[in-house]
């Protein structure tokens, strides 16, 4: 007999395949997150009726097309948004608190990235805002936001490329400036690599970098850093 | 003429693309294994041919549906797992010998690879238990799984993005820890370059890596450590 | 004539080398930094005099010996620390505001640019508490520190080798967590890169990565986390 | 005033640098260790004094000759090796125990790596073995030694250049080989990073990859493998 | 208007596209090569009809098979492999001249480009064997070839993951080894980069290396090598 | 409610995704550029239909079949090149003016880039010519083209595998040779790298180098360096 | 007997180790160059007193101070600038003709590699200007020399870090900027690789890449494309 | 007591470190050859002392200074060259017997690496050339020695920077070209790793590479390619 699951969990079921840390929000204010790149459409739907049936609310991240069916599947009242890959459960946004996030944009290839980080804000409880196409090849696109840019408790920076503008936006302001490397550009961009490097070699203090492409970090950080007063204090509970 | 096999062997006969190491069941107590990543589907029906003829104890590795199903047109009754893109003949498990082998799986996404590490071992011989889902960003689910870690001959601990979770678990345990890095992850993951550079650099000494997203290897690996007294002795012929 | 001057600035006068922003303190309420890696000591005592006179809040780092000694033959009371090549002028801290900052250093040798970063934190005018010696491979370590891990507004921690301490840490806190890779590690750590890349793929969300061994940079961000209310809006004036 | 630790440790205590696991050696019955490489004279120097008072058991690693002096300095009767860069304290070898530890250098240049790993072996409690000279270039060399490889219960493996020795040794034997890359070699050696990669790709299963030059992991997991029976079953309290 | 070859070649002539060396036969005795990887089929057939009017011999690499399919429609009596990617024209083999080549192959995945390496010496008029599947992890298999490898007057040895085979079996035979890297193997053999760097630290003298999966370079460089007398003396005209 | 837009701009307008630099012909005589790559079929049209609109001549670069076929639905009279993946509208080519600029490819593997390269010094204005087929492998074919050579202003040289051909034609002619990688070649071209570091360590000086399949960037800089007396003085406004 | 240069060049006379270029300056109007990195001094020396001989005009580059005393030991009126490591000889710069060069330093760690840049340019026949300390983290500083920036025919920038400023200046100004990085920053910098990347990813158009630290390949690119008229136009006789 | 030897052997005694392969010479018709890069003056001293002894032809690589010394104090009639950092004994030369091998060398800073090639070639039995400065900067330097790369055997190509050479040499000539890659060059030559990549992607077929500054090896294969006839044939003992 070829059973593999013997001694083992079966694989079709949820407790085979993760170990939701489902009081999360309770414990944090922040709702869980699911990463949905190399899960397959059984896993997701499997997560999505778990999370359906206790209330909890669920980001899932990474969703291709096909994959944001199999959960609305489950969750058909799910907010979703197919340019950001991004979709949430409850549908509704947290009223918003602490200091206001501003997503910066350096140019059109880079939006999936940026509405996922700008999203990722808002479902956490943050007022943000979103600039679009503002790269250093034209300053006077980035000069003119100077007071939105001032406004703002921290700026998530989206850029491909040189990832210069980064360096810029935090020569300009004094909140955190968080870099968010995108893999746009041409063949020495080597997939990101090139706007990461450059990033973590801002010439301007105040920079701190996340993963390429990785809008759902940038934004929860950003989310962090803007909590304002208590509710960023709180903790977890021993392990 | 456009013969090319004037003076070499026929690409469409076994002895034209393999040299079957036949004897390493009886030489070793371990089945010879079979790398299909790179094989064709009539590659892998040739080999499957020979085997079932001479009952030569296998594993095949890195089988996708196709290649499974071409495996199963001459091997109907093998044993196979689609997740860990793993088949086996004869379909039966040995009875397990030796110390028992855990498998620890960081996240979800990286459970294919931990059931093929898992499935190996118990192939090769041992118990071997499963956990998933138990990585560092929640640090209790791994901490509540302390008496089940210390009871293990070996540990392999699948983990991609940071690699941490070999770190942490061999600072926990006495027995080997065979890290197993997975190409999981966001850009800056490399396909699994962060993973393995992390393991490689564990900050814990007893720690020993494989290739990335090398289920198999691991397996092995950890079968051979917890084999135990004289069996782990056998040694090959001479060449 | 080879004066090679003739249409350009000298290469001994202040001009020639340096435009320094003598204004960023009243500006930012933070002073200039004077980075001295790649200056010479005529260079820095340049600079030095001409921040003597002016009376301006200065910050100087990676400073060797020679060079430290060069800048204290013109500013005699200038505080400094050998082992996180730092100098600062004046010698006094500021009086703390904000929250506190803690940073986490992983081990003994990661110590040089974790007092960097405490450092810097401390004379950009926050609270800042020093840990050493927490790093993964003894758990128990940080697991012990828990409530003054969460009693701080961001958390540096400073790890070579696997860089996994912020992955862990950051799973144990609420607030952001400034990932600071340093060079320290055999040879496959290539000179801070593998922990530079464990840190970016943090399986944590909360973690903002800094250059390797940039002790000045994660310090700094850290103190504009925690600058609190209204003084970190301060922006700057319109290029 | 210029004191930087008015709210921190004092950077010349041993408080301040290191947090010596001191119950190491009784909990697990390996001594603690000490990676001396980026630690001062002075560091190494406290760290010494007090494990002498304690009479902890101690392997120092990494040591050049100024700090073996400051380390015989406090230490005068410890055991040290100069070509390994490694000294231990006290003096003494413990009795072997478990299964015997070859160690198989591929070339002279491989040589202080291998005897770190050696003498770690030993320091650890093992039988061992040592080697030299049995590279690929001339197979007869290894093919010679059939029986000593096959009578051990691990093999370690220090190669530097094109790392083919692990994988033809673990073509020949039944037990785990550890393979240790070094650093030796011509440009595109690229400082181990060639002789690691291979080593990875082993085509022979169970082989298991430490860091670059890192004779005493591979060392230390050699004693583990080779514990034997419940000695290696002994786990770490609670954190 | 919009037409773009106003002052240029038109794209779909032979002239806009390619330069062909048509006396490369006459003058070297080697047939032309035509690389086809990232030619278009238009391109292909383009090439053929001039080739087939002039009566060129011809190797075309790198085929796929609808290019293969463009080409026999062209030239329907062509000579071609589909494993090895390659086609020839006219499609017979020259008559076997200077030393013998062996072409050895590690592991069947490495057939294809064992293939290419082994057809292009023969297209270059060499005799040439292949043997297959005589990788070091199971040494008896190349040991039981001796005489066959001692026998040539180079050996072209195709491997991927560890690379290792060229090492063995230079240390094993006094010509010269055309080490062939390829692209098999798991994770960390980045796509053929692993066994690349061991190629290039072959610790046996008399090691040639080529590019990743470059059959027909290494077959060229055989056929050069054993060429003998003075038909390899023969240079080209004066540019 | 779910609606991502409620404080940012709707993701279906032109606002939403691009603020485009349409006064850039007037100020710098060159025409607006669209990068392609990563934008969306709808996302093209989009700005096409604003660029149709305002009468902007603009570029479109990285254009595929379907994108391109988006693009004529809109302005049915664009001029395109499919195999340089471009379009361009108003159709027509600017009347030239300037020096001529002559573009060099090594293979006919490489035509794309350098077509890409020829047309955009066209549309900015430059007379320019395409040479095909000259690289290094048969120097005769470059030799042979001296006169043109050196009756160019500029020369844009494409060329992937070893990238030799910008040091040899260098080292032939006064004006800058503008050096152009393209991602042609086997494994070890990483995708243009090799030839990309090739050239930027080209022999002779007077090499300057673009991206990695960047003709567009090759382009406008020939087109810029052959602009002539005044008109390439005019500067932007003033951001 | 040990006679090495029995049948070769003595490795002590000029013909042993340089086939000088002499002609070149009156070929081109551009004087000869000697790279002086890898020679000795006893080398430099060699060429040096050649040239003295036969009058020809030549620049020095990469040379330390001793390698320095060696020239000026053979030509004392030779001009130089230590910091630039250049030196040449005759010691008076040519009369400027065509139009501007102006370089842009970013930081004054980057000074040295801009020197040569600068010195270059003017060696070669240019008017030049140099600016420093004009980085991005001060966009003010920059802005401020827009009317300069706009009066070059080209402009150099030499930047470490980021390498963010020639994509900004290139936004600013129509004439060709080229991008020249420098090996200065903190660990992530990799020695100039991560500025390297930045600007081979610049999103402005028109910016030439040189190699990393090499001042002199940019000022000589910028002399060529500012040399206007018929100047750039001769070329070199035939090979 | 703390004799590390206990079981094992003595570190300063000759079998301790190496086993020498004192055969070689009557078997392969090639001297014993000695890495020294890694070895101390101490171990090349005991092993000059047993080649001594027995009268064995040996080739000592990449001696500095003082090893060389080392070396002369016992074998004090040596053959040695300073620039090559060789040494051979017995001092002279064997009577050359094959076809002539040349040593083609770039640039003057080549030439280390070069005579090591060209040494090498020597002492194994070749007649050879050395010709220098004939980088492709210049192509007229390469062009004018025509006749005698066509009369070669085999051509070593040494070369750094962007290594071109070896392809031009290879496109001009019928016998197998050497590629050397050197470490020569500016910060993007990566220590050889540019001219590395590019030799490998040599568009001329007929190219070996071999590893970065490795003349011995180079000069080694080129003395294998030419030996001619029989010579060449001879096997080595059974293993």
């Amino acid at each position: 007999m070829s059973d593999p699951a013997a001694d083992g969990p079966l694989p079709d079921s949820l407790a085979a395949i993760a170990d939701l840390d489902l009081d999360r929000t309770a414990r944090r204010g922040y709702p869980e997150a699911v990463y949905c790149e190399s899960k397959t459409a059984d896993q997701i739907r499997l997560i999505a009726a778990e999370l359906s049936e206790r209330g909890t609310r669920t980001i899932f991240t990474r969703l291709d097309p096909s994959k944001t069916e199999a959960l609305l599947a489950v969750l058909p009242d799910a907010g979703h948004d197919e340019e950001a890959h991004l979709a949430w459960w409850p549908p509704d946004f947290p009223a918003p608190t602490g200091r206001k996030v501003l997503v910066a944009c350096a140019g059109t290839s880079d939006l999936p990235v940026a509405r996922e980080a700008w999203l990722t804000a808002r479902l956490l409880g943050r007022g943000a805002d979103l600039v679009v196409d503002v790269g250093v090849a034209g300053l006077h696109r980035i000069l003119g936001r100077l007071d939105q840019l001032r406004g703002a408790g921290a700026i998530v920076v989206a850029a491909g490329m040189d990832g210069a503008l980064p360096s810029v936006v935090a020569g300009l302001v004094a909140c955190p400036v968080i870099a968010l490397p995108t893999s746009v550009g041409y063949g020495a961009a080597f997939g990101g690599l090139a706007a990461l490097l450059a990033m973590l070699n801002a010439c301007s203090p105040g920079v701190a970098v996340v993963n390429i492409d990785n809008g759902y970090g940038a934004g929860y950080l950003a989310a962090q850093i803007t909590a304002g007063g208590e509710s960023s204090q709180k903790g977890r509970p021993q392990p």
